[in-house]
């Protein structure tokens, strides 16, 4: 079996093609004949592995948030704060590139369409929970190490997040790099000012 | 001409069929022709002002915008705390029925499809420009009046708002309530423990 015919490679095919599709045309006008078109084998293998839209796109759904969670568990800072940037820096970068843009694009209209999807719905539910539980995870080394304030850690996990989302959904909708940057400043801000002990 | 045959009444007949048919179907599967099934009168009225999707949901999303600024227009109070307050509760009420949810639902379909219509990204820039610029009224008037910190208005104000869109966004795609509650909570803390000025 050669490479272009391994199972890895048709599938990882596939997800690029999903990619190109939706963000050229958009989730709704999304659908397995443009991602064929997309596609740089054949149309049949394709329909093979998938029939409807949906299935296909929940696997993509999957595809991009292994790549965020991967991301997140490269983090190997020994620092707790330097931990914490790591991980604001792979939920709201101050900038990004196109393709950076275009992924959380794809990713919103994902979500937006999660409570008519059982399956989008529960891959955004643990992902979000990992998400948190990672900030979590790093403000309580901080507190423990004795650099944070002893914060309620759920809480401010909760509310960085909703901030970093939110960020990115006024961002990369209305493609304003600036809210983007300004939300991550004022983030930094909040870390360096509230959550820092200077001792 | 009686009301039901009144222009202003067939396009609110018209706002509350798109409505209902957004609900119903979200927005992909939204079509001209399911919006008519939810339309009390004739589908050829109907047609006869509107023949694409796309032209009927910017004058949707305009509805559905219009009636956030009225809501922020509405807000007659006083004090600036209250001020900030009101408008909170309008941007992340901590409870929401189901109107409520359905409502922000739609919007964020809507928002997510905004790199893809003009028209779209137009209304809703408008509405971000308006909602930050009331919060930045609220917080100024606040200072000046000497009940906040002499805080960066305009950071404080889009970082409010981000936080709260992120809260919804999350909320409302994954109908996790509690996740609308701890972020306004948190923001509630903000507002007592960081922006007010006790003195």
């Amino acid at each position: 079996m050669t490479d272009a015919e391994s199972p890895e490679t048709t599938e990882e095919a596939i997800m690029q093609a999903t990619y190109r599709a939706l963000c050229k045309h958009g989730y709704p006008e999304t659908s397995i004949s443009n991602i064929a078109d997309e596609f740089d084998k054949s149309r049949s293998l394709l329909y093979y592995h998938y029939d409807d839209k949906a299935s296909l796109l929940e696997d993509f759904l999957r595809f991009l948030l292994d790549r965020l969670e991967a991301e997140l568990a490269d983090i190997d800072d020994e620092d707790p704060c330097d931990h914490l940037v790591a991980i604001l820096d792979r939920l709201l970068p101050p900038e990004m590139d196109d393709e950076g843009i275009e992924f959380r694009r794809a990713l919103l209209e994902l979500r937006s369409q999660a409570p008519y999807h059982e399956g989008y719905h529960e891959q955004l539910e643990r992902s979000d929970d990992l998400i948190v539980s990672e900030l979590v995870r790093a403000i309580e080394r901080g507190i423990e190490a004795g650099q944070f304030r002893a914060v309620n850690s759920e809480r401010v996990a909760e509310y960085v997040y909703s901030t970093a989302l939110g960020a990115i959904e006024r961002g990369v909708t209305l493609d304003d790099p600036d809210v983007i940057r300004q939300n991550r400043a004022a983030i930094d801000d909040y870390v360096e000012s509230q959550l820092r002990k200077y001792v």
